[in-house]
Order: C-alpha cells, then structure tokens, then sequence
C-alpha cells in the first residue's frame, strides 16, 4: 500500500496498467516527457540515467515501453524523489527503477563513469538568469536553469555514457544553437533531430535530439512531428505513441 | 550586345524581365539559390557578398528584389565568373552589381574588413573528403568542398560583415551541426532556422539559416517551408517565391 499526501493524486498512464503519483500544486508531466520516452533508443538489457526525473514519468514510462535492464531517475529535490519513490512502489517497478536524490552537478558520488547506455533528459528549458523565478519553487526549479544548467546536464551524461552511448532530449527550439554547440563541446555528437509542431505549416515548439557520444559527425533531420493535424484531431503519430 | 559562347543559353528568370546566361553542362542554378535571394534580409542601400556566386544567379535576383546599393559576386573559377560577368552586362547592371573571379581564403586581398551589410552564400554541400570526385569538374567545384569549405565561408564572412551584420545560408540538413558550431566558433551567432521540405510530412532536403555578426544567443526556429503541397501542387509559398 502506497500512501498519498496532500494534494497528490494517481494518474492511470493508459499503458500496461501504469500508474504515477502528481501533486497538480507542484508539477504535472507533460507531453515532452511522453515524447522524450518515445524517441530515446533503449534496447533490451540496457542500462538508463534520467537526469530531472522530477515525478520519475520517464522511466515509468520506458519500464512499460521497452526492456531495459535497469533505470535510474537522478532528482535533486528531495520532496519530488521521494514522491517519485512511491510511484516506483506502487507500480512494484523496485527491482528495474530506482530513484536517486541527487545533484547532478556531483553525478560521480552516486555513478561510475561510463556506465551507461542511454541518458534521457527533460531539463529546465529557461536560459539561467532568463527571467524573474522564485528559487525555492518546484515549478520554477523544474522549468528554468536555477540547479542545473544545459552544460551540466550535457557534461554529466558526456562522462557517465558508454562509447557509442546515446543522450536523448527534449527542449525548446530557442536553444538549438546552444544544445548542438555544447554536444559537440563535450564529445556527444548531435546525430537525430526531430522538430515537433503543434501542427503542419506552424513553427516547431520543442526539439527531440539524439546523441552518440564519441560519434562521427552528421546529423539526420528526421520526418516533422505534429502534434494535431490540420483539421484539429491528434495526428496518427501521437495517437500511436500515446497507445491510443 | 552580349556574345554567348557554345553550349550557352539564355534563360529568363521571369522577375522584371532578368536573364541569366548558363551553360547546361557545367552547372545550373537550383532552387536552393532562388529561396536564399528570398530568405536573405537585404535592406535599402545595403552591400551584400555573394560567396560562391557561381552563374552570378544570387546578385542577379537580389537586383531585381531588394533596394540593394551594390552587390559583389566571388567566384573562384574564371570561366564562371567571366560568364557571370556577361550576364551581369546583358541585364545592364554594371552599375550595382560586380562579379570578382577570386578566392574566398584570400578574401583580404579584395575586400576591406566589416564592409558588408549582408553575405549570402549557396556554398558546396559535401564535406571535405566525401565522395570520389574530379577536381578539375565544375560541377564537383561547385558541390563538393574542393576550394572552399564551411570554414573558409563562415570565417570570411565573421570579418567581412560590419557588426549585427547578417550571413544567410542555404545548405543540407545533415551539415546543420557543422553549420551552428562553426558559425558560432566565428561569431556569427545562428538566429533564424528555416527547414525546406519536399512536402509537408516529408523530413527536410534543405536548410535556410542567417546569423548575425556579434549576435545574443537565441534561435528562432521559423515555420517550415514546403515546395510541394500533398496533392503535388506547388505550394502557395513557392509560387509567391517565384512571382507566379
């Protein structure tokens, strides 16, 4: 039996039987984290980090989705971490997932170099020092830089992957530049771009990139993603990646 | 009277009665260069570079669509220029537009620092060393980085645009990482990205980017353009591209 605190509630993921525990004061997931779990390339056996696991949804979901091995979710916010635990227990995912409360900015206390196979991450897509945000709320904290930076995150999935070891993201296009300059800088080549619109004939809202570190350079800009088609119904892509 | 020599055609670009002088042999301009002249921010009484210029396509559309003061087209290859040249004179724009027959790696030789508004460039597409080509071809010359590569470009442009001066590309999508890595490195910083598309729903064959000199980081990822609606018509972009 798993316990519930104040505010909290228990969304039915609609995949496997999956549940996950949100507090709608704090922080719900959105559809970034169901597309990131979608995009990521985990294979049977592997071994996967989520850095800003926040309510652990990506490996809930890659626990439903795929047959990785094991599957770490690194959150710094204790609060969150723990309430991530519970979602781990209450769907009996203990011997597969585990939660980690931690800073990744001191990611060689809790992991061995290289040890790896894919890093996933949803990270806080504001610039630091983009805007007025409080730095005690969970919000702010899982939407803009205030704990962990882009070159962290890029930095710490850099040392922590096997060679050939995937990084997978999702963000906003604004930081395409930054993202793709900062891979590169830490030797995680930028292989597969995937643009999500909210529909055809409308700019992208985030980005889906993959990639491989120590890999050569090319990158491969994959078919658009659109969320709705024109006439407004979800498109035959979202409804297969959200099972419907 | 312009001379044509053998195998030389005129065509009539169908854009205030402009005709450009091509030889079907060598090489003929593409659509990548008619989408560039569009995509280009050119100003009145700007100076633009058209690095590459080949035919002279680029400096002979952006005559008849912008208020440009002048206009400077490098070509490396002397028959190329000498045919750009005679187009340049068939149209009679002697008086803003010049072709220089030179190389862009001793770019200081012609031009002063900081002296244009705007560089366009539809460069070579493959990377240094892909492929097995003939270097004496013209067409390789102006596909393959044979003369010139990425660096040579971007480099050059970083010290021919004035400050918040742009550089518009055209280019392949799988060079996108070299192209943002590269421009930055330079400090041309990449802030506008425009995919082209075969169709809608069809991944990307071309990218349009323009940075500028000094810039802050942010990309705008802009809408996506696409040449051919889904039933197999031009889309109404292209046709307003092409005047039609």
């Amino acid at each position: 039996m798993v316990e519930l605190k104040e505010n909290e509630r228990i969304d039915d993921l609609q995949l496997n039987g999956l549940r996950l525990i949100q507090n709608p004061r704090s922080f719900c997931f959105g559809v970034d984290a169901v597309l990131l779990s979608d995009f990521a390339d985990v294979k049977k056996g592997h071994k996967v980090l989520d850095i800003g696991t926040g309510t652990g949804i990506i490996p809930v979901l890659l626990s439903g989705k795929t047959k990785a091995g094991s599957i770490v979710g690194l959150e710094i916010q204790a609060e969150m971490a723990e309430m991530a635990s519970r979602s781990i227990r209450l769907n009996g995912l203990e011997d597969r997932v585990s939660i980690v409360n931690g800073d990744i900015k001191e990611y060689r206390r809790y992991f061995g170099k290289a040890c790896f196979d894919v890093v996933v991450s949803n990270p806080p897509y504001t610039n630091k020092g983009c805007g007025l945000v409080n730095p005690h709320d969970n919000k702010a904290i899982s939407r803009h830089e205030i704990l962990c930076t882009l070159e962290d995150v890029v930095g710490a999935a850099a040392d922590l992957l096997a060679p050939g070891g995937q990084l997978a993201m999702v963000h906003r296009p604004e930081r395409l530049a930054d993202i793709i300059c900062c891979m590169r800088d830490c030797g995680v080549e930028p292989k597969y771009l995937r643009m999500v619109h909210p529909r055809p004939f409308k700019k992208p809202t985030m980005i889906l990139i993959k990639g491989s570190r120590g890999g050569n350079p090319e990158l491969k800009v994959m078919d658009p993603l659109y969320v709705y088609n024109e006439d407004g119904t979800y498109s035959e892509e979202i409804n297969r990646i959200y099972g419907r």
